[in-house]
């Protein structure tokens, strides 16, 4: 790194804009060994891995896994990203076929102060901006698939409520990609007879929602379709419970989410793959990226560096108990990022 | 046509499911003249056309402009869409280099009982079901903007309301891709101080936000930009306006639209070169595809297929009256669709 | 009248707190002939004549019925109350056996700034203020027996919903006795299940209420429970009505009602015997005092001096059309109250 | 007592209503020495003893003060009202100049299950009926004082909000009279602009109210209107207290409630005068009679028997430590109330 970039460093931004990216297919290519006709293409530089590639997979061995962690976070946070990102790199440098998998940042926090969630400095992964808005659209299929099943509840009551659902106990709340306090508690279907049975309802945002959960586990397309299935969306009278599949939105929501189950390949500065996806969060649910990411990632690299929202106790502890339970996965290797300030932080000293 | 197909005719979707689709990067090359680094690919088949690209085209001459209107409408519809392809289709049969312009369709009416909107039988645009389901994503773009404007609205009452702001007077409301009839009235910001302050509220669907016609309307980015900045979002206790742009809204609105604005590029079963672009309803605002789309598409194409929605008296009149005034278009030809069906019933006789 | 009375004119309540008023015992029995057994006193200037005794006039001839009725009114209203007032303590004057019915106020336009309803200057009925506020509690039984209602509805959907009532098609509302802008529309039941199925409600102001108006056509304790237990409260889901009675509402709401019904006994400025008694708005019912009262009264007095409210096409019309045709009343002389006032604003000339 | 009454024992209100009540103004005379003119009848056996008449007292001695409380209750009581009145009915039987002051019955849950709180059996306080509903109007007066004050606070807010009120940081909370679920917590001020500000509202029993408890800490009118002055209503934005006095709404509330501020007079079935007056509940308030009441006993017989709610250890506390200290009252003897079937339960034998 030139001596000129440490006196007049650059932000985050300028230096994603700056970057000199290689076309996606060629990163697929060169560093991953997948043809063209395997991706689906968003732009020239983020692209889908094709569904049927990655059952293709399924005999191939497993490359190492590497989970970054971290002492309790600051608000700040403390570097996991970034550190996954230069780990990756560096692995690359001294010649290992390494590839890193994270999660997809809200877009909500993103129009907060909180910056991007695709690390930073020269360990960022590209193209920032469009990762940090719509991406390749996966959070706007899971918003479309979560407030379907929403409708179709509201719908069911209005049209006769054949399966006795309770309004009070409509538990399935709506979710936006977005921080808005206003939709946090409200009451919906106002108006009149034509709109429905008043309730007390909310949104929560998208990364919350238990369709991201849902899709963070799943292991493909059927798999995903039980889920949802499965999905408790509110009680009878009696207390019964009343399932996604009960009122027949999994099919419809199944496919809202097709497209997006596919992983997302973007590359680091330095043109090393990543899969960006899935975001759900660690406070609510397991906290990292989806298991087909890290399955699929496994089967062609030979390092797979993978983080967990925040720190060890937390998002640590949901990666090994959840995520890799469910997954059979086993991490050969824990990093564990420590700062100073957040020693100093958790030891009393003022802010 | 086999005479098999006559005897058991397949349905649309099967006849989309089964068609041979080229990769529209070759339908651009070799219809268009539209080289691949002027294209944003989503997936092989869709495309968006760049906007940069778009710019460069503006000293060439316009091609002729057909719009297809029709009768007063039944519920099923009288065939403007069909109509619409199989007419590009044909003037390209007999040599004429002609493309199509028509709306994109709603998410939330597709997953009602209506068919999507690209046409039918032999004469769909393809691939069908994107079309009908994500596509782009320029609807969740448009929703995304809406809502952010929304959510913006109600924090700067939260922080303090400088714009002295009505919270009763607030017209801008918040929108969803999706047939939701308990979202149409609701209260917003109930649950105690945190959550702002209460107010009535409520969801339209995309296809009926403002920011879907402004997004028709806009001939730039820059345009779109100071379009939204005007946008009217509610009223001060002493009825003056207040606007996106006084809450510094437009900016990032224009950021989350930055993609969605580029014209999005499909292809008939036939091949023929279609843009399905924005998708205003007719209803509430003027009802017909981007103004980008068609002017683009009349610098590349010697005649240029467009509908507009609903009949002659209320799609048509905006088409002249709203979009080509404001656009500086000039339809060479108009086609009115009629239908012995639609003749009959607004005759009276019995449905 | 003194000469300085006109020179220093004292305010209505001047002149009412000033007022010496006869024991309502005595004037009960000097001017009307009931004996105090026959009373139930409200501190010592307002009684309710007993439903025992009004029984017992049953065979007694009626006197003779005069209604003041007016022009259409100007704001501030044309002087109905005080002609009535004045008109019966003349007739007293000049040695006819004469008694005046007119409504009770309500408290909520009290505490704005329209004038209590019981005449003015020295053409009052007092004590003013105890007529103004409380008075003898008739107003608050009809607001509990109405609220008592409108609790038993949403507790009958809280325990299960016998009668299935669609909770978005209950028509009854609650009301107090007060201008309350912020509850004229609510939404009700929040706060999860122990507190019910939300719905969509409201509160009038009590004199618009359905009891208000039963109450004053009711002949007796009987008719009024049969009255209110065909009120209609609501609608199945599919439309069928359902009634107070349904739910079983009637006996004790007739109970609460019980006191209230017999007629408010009070005195003029003069001594002149006026009964006071319910009190239906005219825009949306009959607007005029109970027919108890004023059956009563034409038992007890060879004249009969009331009101009915608004202007002759309105309060007239009712009060010829609905209450004398449900009483079998027939006022022998009608007396129109019409100011220049009037007649200049109605003619055009400016306030 | 006959032996029949003991075969086939009466029910409570068989008792009350076969009862021969001697005319209050009797009682008031025989028992306690005040004369017809320092009463306000409310029919032939309540009456209201004048404020006047009152403040005549003022330099006579105290009578001795009898508490009554009890052991923790069951849900049924354990005859702490019915010891009350039978322990003074016995006081006068052995000569002494006894009267006893109780709380006001709740309409809200005599039309619930419970029974009335005038005692039981033949130690009841009579007339029973029109104790257990409307009485003498005071908790009318009372929710009509506080709806006042809730109105007058959303039309200071709606008339420009001069005090800069925060309508998410209102505490004052509308009341009725009745247990009413469906308005514990409701959404206000909704329809549109000419309906005032939305927010989060809701309904208490007139017996959990503020003014209840003031009401009955109350020494005199101007000491009431006081109290009233310095309600908080609700804070700014920035969290600084608006009191009622700050809208002016003291002086009409106090308007309200200056007739139910005198004691109501009544009868045990023996004859023995008692005062009924006041019913904060124990839970919220410090739940015992007015203050007036004990105090105006305490001029007028050597012994006064009272009672507080719930069990010595909830109202005996709140009795002692806010009732007397606040009124300088001091028990000469305090009887618990203890029962076999409290001493069971709370033992742990099953119900
Ligand atoms: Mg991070
Ligand atoms: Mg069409
Ligand atoms: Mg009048
Ligand atoms: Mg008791």
């Amino acid at each position: 790194m030139p001596a000129s970039q440490h006196q007049n460093p650059k932000t985050d931004i300028e230096i994603s804009q700056t970057a000199k990216m290689t076309p996606i297919i060629e990163i697929a290519k060169s560093r991953l060994g997948i043809a063209a006709e395997n991706l689906d293409p968003y732009g020239h530089y983020k692209a889908k891995v094709s569904m049927d590639y990655i059952k293709s997979l399924k005999g191939k061995p497993n490359g190492k896994l590497i989970l970054v962690s971290a002492i309790s976070p600051t608000p700040a946070g403390e570097g996991k990203t970034t550190t996954t990102v230069g780990l990756t790199d560096a692995l690359n440098h001294i010649g290992k076929r390494a590839m890193l998998c994270v999660r997809e940042p809200s877009l909500g926090p993103s129009f907060g102060m909180k910056g991007g969630a695709a690390g930073g400095g020269y360990a960022q992964v590209v193209p920032m901006e469009d990762i940090n808005l719509h991406f390749t659209g996966d959070f706007h299929a899971i918003t479309s698939a979560n407030n379907l099943l929403a409708a179709m509840i509201d719908n069911h009551i209005y049209w006769g409520n054949a399966l006795n659902i309770d309004q009070r106990r409509v538990v399935w709340r709506r979710v936006l990609d977005m921080n808005d306090r206003a939709l946090r508690q409200i009451v919906n279907s106002l108006g009149g007879v034509a709109n429905g049975f008043p309730r007390e309802d909310g949104f929560d945002i998208a990364v919350a929602s238990e369709v991201m959960a849902i899709f963070c586990l799943a292991s493909d397309l059927d798999d995903l379709k039980k889920r949802i299935s499965n999905i408790i969306v509110g009680y009878t009278r009696d207390r019964k419970p009343v399932r996604a599949g009960d009122i027949n939105a999994h099919g419809a929501m199944t496919a809202l989410l097709k497209d997006a189950l596919a992983p997302n390949l973007v590359q680091t500065l330095e043109g090393t793959p990543a899969f960006i996806h899935g975001g759900p969060f660690a406070n609510i649910a397991h906290g990292c990226n989806s298991v087909l990411a890290t399955s699929t990632a496994l089967k062609l690299a030979d390092y797979v560096v993978t983080e967990a929202g925040f720190g060890a106790d937390l998002g640590g502890e949901k990666f090994l108990n959840i995520k890799c339970r469910k997954a059979g996965l086993e991490p050969s290797c824990v990093v564990l990022v420590a700062t100073i300030r957040a020693l100093k932080m958790h030891g009393g000293v003022k802010k």
